[in-house]
């Protein structure tokens, strides 16, 4: 066995396919977001001046002054680090006061707190798939793989449904036994397309076939809903979803990942979720931000305003310009390329000639010919940035002969 | 089904057992470590001048000035969250700086961070486990919980040697076809025992059976070796370890994992790691912080002599007064209390009457009839603090008539 070899060979695999990543080093620019320096080489001097199209930091809450002096109030106060796993002297003072504030968002008992959002997907699904006996889990076929791991390695029996399909996820439900525990997992926004579950008639089912609910909101909290409790707020529904997962380093734009539900599904996750347990937690400095983040949120609903009408005004003025924008009803706006070669070019000069970030996004992160630019416009990409996006776009979309509509 | 009720069975069994984890809310005193307030409940007064002697923090490092100075700079310049998954606007250039840092400290021609050691564990032994064709995995039993998901949602064969066992290590490895891809997985330091693997034996094993070794070196980074390397640089050893994983919350006192290796084992895990891939990247203050607490430590040997002795002073001090101070051959002083009700009212009357705060260390983390307190003294835990533990766990051997040695 030759590993170094092995190795090799199966990088240049991806890299034939096209889809090896180059990740781009930037240097976010706190008070000019979303602007950021770029670093070609880490050791070479940076390109200034870049915008950030495809940050998930939705709302720019990672530039917010209240955000950034909580966080150094803690740091002074507290350390650097939790010192220890949840469990052995690693609980902080913030993490209680955030897990309360977080079961409140979403009126909910209980809350749990998780070091990232990836994390508290697969280790609850994990845990309740493994841990309830004969328990069937019920997936929508593009769920994050966040969650697609947990459900694996839970080792419990899966149904996967037809991306927001009741007719197949009613099919799948009555095909099994009806005493059979069941929990239905599903995203409220899916972000790699823009659309939005049937929270309602999902949850219409969960009761008839006596299931559990299990709701990913990380692309929606903060945003959606008169106090950024998510697309379930909105549509008032929070109290009738199980369990509400939700992460801190989007909208929040800090870092970390929680569920909010019952006080015994909570403990339960607390006491057997070994990506839990087994963990050092959260610094207290990043719990204290989150905290502030979310209070704020929960109060500024002009933001939320303004972050809709800056992602109508893009896609519009994308429209008019003739790009293929594809459908979305949210925040997300996303660009069909349909080539990943063209979609790497796309890119690769926005940044070289125009200094805008955009990432490609190819298979398998979406199907072959759908590759596509995904834009995150957010309340302070304004009138002129997005004017700057539209001509650099047809620059390139000229240089490189693709098609936009007259 | 009935799932109140089938949560509420479970989490009682536990309680009955006497394995039901109760947190202890704590607020660290930076400058006064190992000081903490503690509170009994969240929304009450916290009871102030708490000792805490079961941190991983093992050196103190969350609360060094110049690790703290270098955080909230990075929080003016950069914000508080990445913005981003690595991939897609969340590299910053401080994870640039940070990997290679850590590439040089391993003296490895590349790095990887993760959200944390768990994820850093889990996504490597996965990614490796599952993408090397036909690969066995062999791991030590008393691996961290951490690496055992890992090898076990690899669905990669594995075979598991008793601990420390070179012998049965052997007997595995010639059982199995030559041929065939192998990872020999351990630990340096085995943290609830205080024990050391016999790395240089089972590198050369990994020869003669041509494996790659994988070494956990999480409660050794910045302790052992001349700059903080580990075990493995300490025994001069680390060159001829493939992959060397760490973390950045103990000793570095902050947050996150990374492995370090060569660079075609580095990208592989990066391009094909899910839990690397799909999550948001640290944040840049979090790197700056950590990257700081690297560079301190790789110069600062006195403080790695300074822990030491403490720790070669406790073990004397409870020796001398008879506690049953379990064989450590590092800086852990587990001492034995041999039954989990009794653990934990050591542990309870510790807080109560001494404001000290111990964890219980119970079943199934330890073996049924091993149950212990853990000792992590710091460098700063100095003799008058060393002296007061002393006294008021005599205290509490008392009124609890614990045996201890005349």
């Amino acid at each position: 066995m030759d590993y170094v070899r092995y190795f090799q060979d199966r990088l240049n695999d991806i890299k034939d396919e096209g889809r090896y990543r180059i990740f781009a080093e930037l240097e976010r620019q706190r008070g000019q977001f979303p602007t950021a320096h770029y670093y070609p080489e880490t050791e070479e001097p940076a390109v200034e001046g870049v915008t950030v199209w495809c940050s998930n930091d939705y709302l720019g809450m990672g530039q917010n002054s209240r955000v950034i002096d909580v966080m150094k109030e803690a740091l002074d106060k507290c350390g650097a680090g939790a010192g220890g796993t949840r469990n052995i002297a690693g609980t902080n003072h913030y993490h209680a006061l955030l897990e309360a504030e977080l079961a409140g968002l979403h009126n909910k008992e209980s809350s749990l707190l998780f070091t990232s959002g990836y994390v508290a997907n697969m280790t609850t699904l994990m845990t309740l798939g493994h841990g309830i006996e004969g328990c069937i889990l019920y997936s929508d076929a593009l769920n994050h793989n966040s969650m697609i791991e947990g459900i694996r390695h839970s080792r419990a029996e899966k149904r996967i449904w037809k991306h927001n399909d009741l007719k197949d996820l009613e099919r799948l439900l009555a095909a099994d036994d009806p005493d059979a525990p069941k929990i239905i997992i599903f995203e409220s926004v899916y972000s790699m397309d823009g659309d939005i579950a049937p929270i309602r008639e999902i949850i219409d089912l969960a009761k008839k076939y006596n299931a559990l609910t299990f709701l990913d909101e990380v692309h929606a909290v903060g945003m959606y809903g008169p106090h950024g409790g998510g697309v379930a707020e909105r549509e008032g529904l929070m109290d009738e979803i199980d369990i509400i997962q939700g992460t801190l380093a989007k909208a929040f734009g800090v870092i970390g990942g929680y569920i909010a539900a019952s006080r015994e599904i909570i403990d339960f996750v607390r006491s057997f979720g070994k990506g839990f347990i087994f963990t050092t937690a959260l610094p207290p400095s990043i719990a204290a931000g989150a905290l502030e983040s979310v209070r704020i949120l929960k109060q500024d609903d002009l933001i939320r305003q303004r972050h809709q009408e800056r992602a109508r005004t893009l896609k519009e003025k994308l429209r008019r310009a003739g790009f293929p924008v594809m459908p979305s009803v949210c925040h997300i706006v996303p660009v069909e390329v349909g080539d990943p070669v063209a979609c790497k070019q796309v890119t690769d000069l926005l940044m070289e000639k125009h200094k805008i970030y955009v990432q490609p996004i190819n298979y398998p992160t979406v199907p072959r010919g759908t590759e596509r630019i995904r834009l995150t416009p957010s309340p302070l990409h304004d009138d002129a940035t997005m004017d700057r996006l539209i001509e650099a776009l047809k620059d390139v979309w000229d240089i490189l002969s693709l098609t936009r509509a007259a």
